[in-house]
């Protein structure tokens, strides 16, 4: 099996084995006290200087978005029509053919399955889950308004934006704890022998927060796996399908391929888009899933749009032009992201010496994700916020927003300069040291 | 009252008081069998041809779209950071200051009510009512979803895109007919007197297909009517709201202003696009509603994306520039426009003497109505479609796609060159007539 590059954590029972605060752990109390006021005398230094440094979101920074700068004059009125149709007109519901093939290369989806959309691929999650609340996901299912209860998998930590949506609509969130192969499998199999269970959230590779990429053993088993529910679906968020930091990245398996051989595809809907090759928010989204899923979803895509942006769709083509073009500019992403990763573990190396901290090293993606001792982590986020350092607020990764065992912080290392990012690692290091002995008293 | 443009139809029982058919019918039946023969042939002549024209949608020809060929280089990644915040990156839900600014000069609606979205108001319509159906309209309102039985207004004839989502979303459409001065207000009035009535689709200014304009007496009666359904909802699609042909277009009364008179500012959902300023399906799409209204979708809005295409947002504004700019781009867009309706009111006189028709002339928008003798409207669609031209389908514009008295045909001379129209108008005209001797048998 393949390795993939993120270790152990703490917010797996199943994997956590290793033996926490060896070294605070050996000293004494007086020298522990000893430590916590040198700590602190620092710490206060640090405040005192009135910093505001943010470390929250997964956005990237400037000099990442200059190298999309193309973009802007990338496209002439005349490349809108060079087809034969005029992409400046309506049309084309199902995007431009060039961009479903530039997809189609990238994500290794056949191009008939894609559907090159609009700027947002949260906004297409957002949207099929509608269209699954109203209509239901496919003729002969019923609309999961009028089911009485609905619960969703999510795999924690995970993604805010996902878990959000899922408990707006009402659904139970039910927790499952990531592993280093992905999704807690047993427990997936188990709990989908519910009716109830409808869904689950995925983001299968590098994934938000932990970088995790998921084994094709895990795939396998989330494709063939019995669900009660006939109208289970996975939403399958590739957002970081191509993200590699390292020319080595984590591969993933072929989720439609493995799922065609047990004839379950049309349990995956499959989301992906640009927003962090190109510009977030000013990118292209799309949208893959199955014949017959398409076949329900299409027509009711038209019912809410003529078309998205095709221009912006021919612009992304003119810019990233192909398979190797795109790579040879995540490869320059990457050389921007690289110091930024590099930076943020050296400092946390520094706590996993101390055994007070256990932390993801992922090959890819936008985040860390870090574990402080069980019951600190809150006390981190607050000594960093009085800092003036903010981080993704704690629980933020797990439904409801509440981390039972207030043990873990999201990490973004992208968005500031390596300079600020240096600054606000040597406080989040104190921080954390500072909580922890707290918590020995 | 300000006079507005178009003029009185068969489709309204109320105003149809015009005595139709006269000159045809002073014929003896034998001078109407040589006439039938006559244009028979000439249609036969047309139809040897192969033609192939498409009058049948409301999309802008290349010509006009040329127009706007400046959006390509109006940006540079300078002017999105211009601000301080940087539009290439996240952030930003209801869209960049400087967008809704425009829209607020544009449209007469304070900019603090309006959202700049995407590229797609039919996009922002379906959502709201799929957030109505999720989540209700606001707290304490029951989810449409949950409701046995729904009722929408469709003012007819009009939009097939708003009358196929309600249709889709199982609501029971009823259809209102337009006057000169908008929707039969009588017959509404009376109508949201049970509370089933939901809401209501309005395209007021230049409606989709008659070109009326909504006086400012039903605009009142539309915001101040007691409704029973407490969470009666107007859509208000602006969709034409500054396209007019001659520099004394109409005047719409300014709805929210209106409303809020009688403290019904909630009822109103408000939208519009640069979809018919610039590119279709590239531009940029609003939605406005009332402060209470925004404090319960914007969160909901906020589930769905983290942002709308800022980007094209800027470019928008740096290419519309302000209100008087993007007036001069209107006036040159009419300019191109104003031959291709004068060409086909010109065809359609013909018929309007031998008073075998009637038809509106609007001041602006896309369509013109026309109406011909009852149960010969599809015949015409035959004849046409068998001559190689294309026109909208009959039924199209009632809800259910049934036109009860066979009578409706919307015209769309935007997209087909000047000599396509002429030609396609000629055998129009021919077809018309032929259908009209052919039922006087």
């Amino acid at each position: 099996m393949k390795e993939r590059g993120a270790r152990p954590s703490f917010f797996s029972e199943k994997i956590n084995k290793r033996d926490v605060c060896m070294k605070f752990n050996e000293l004494s109390a007086e020298e522990r006290a000893a430590l916590l006021s040198q700590y602190t005398a620092e710490y206060e230094a640090y405040r005192a200087r009135g910093l505001r440094l943010d470390l929250s979101r997964g956005k990237p920074a400037a000099e990442q978005l200059d190298l999309s700068n193309g973009l802007f004059q990338a496209l002439s009125a005349e490349d809108c029509r060079a087809t034969g149709a005029d992409y400046r007109n309506y049309g084309l519901g199902e995007g431009i053919p060039a961009m479903r093939h530039l997809f189609s290369e990238l994500y290794g989806v056949p191009e008939e399955l894609i559907l090159a959309c609009g700027n947002s691929s949260l906004q297409l999650m957002h949207d099929t889950l509608m269209r699954c609340m109203v209509f239901g996901v496919g003729d002969g299912h019923t609309p999961w308004c009028r089911e009485e209860r609905i619960k969703w998998l999510c795999v924690t930590p995970g993604y805010d934006r996902h878990f959000a949506i899922t408990e707006r609509l009402g659904f139970e969130l039910i927790s499952v704890p990531m592993t280093e192969d992905g999704p807690d499998m047993d427990m997936v199999e188990e709990l989908v022998k519910d009716s109830a269970v409808k869904g689950m959230w995925c983001v299968p590779k590098y994934s938000n927060p932990t970088g995790n990429t998921y084994s094709e053993e895990t795939v396998r088993r989330l494709v063939s796996m019995p669900c009660a529910a006939p109208d289970f679906r996975i939403f399958w968020d590739n957002a970081y399908a191509i993200h590699d930091l390292e020319l080595d990245g984590d591969v993933l398996a072929d989720v439609f391929a493995l799922a065609e051989e047990v004839g379950n595809e049309d349990r995956i809907y499959y989301f992906a888009s640009t927003s962090k090759i190109t510009f977030p928010g000013a990118g292209v989204a799309m949208m893959a899933a199955s014949k017959h899923n398409l076949a329900h979803l299409k027509p009711l895509m038209n019912l809410q749009t003529i078309g998205y942006d095709k221009i912006n769709q021919c612009r992304h083509v003119a810019f990233l032009k192909d398979g190797a073009t795109t790579m040879a500019h995540m490869h320059a992403l990457a050389d921007s992201l690289r110091p930024k990763f590099a930076c943020t573990l050296r400092h946390l190396s520094e706590l996993r010496a101390l055994g007070i901290a256990s932390y993801t090293e992922p090959k890819g993606g936008y985040f860390v994700s870090l574990d402080v001792l069980p019951g600190t982590a809150r006390r981190v986020f607050f000594l960093m916020k009085e800092a003036g350092v903010t981080l993704t607020q704690v629980g933020a990764t797990f439904p409801y927003g509440v981390d039972p065992k207030d043990t873990n912080l999201r990490l973004a290392p992208t968005y500031a300069t390596l300079e600020e990012l240096e600054l606000g690692m040597s406080i989040l290091v104190l921080a954390v040291k500072i909580a922890a002995l707290e918590s020995m008293v």
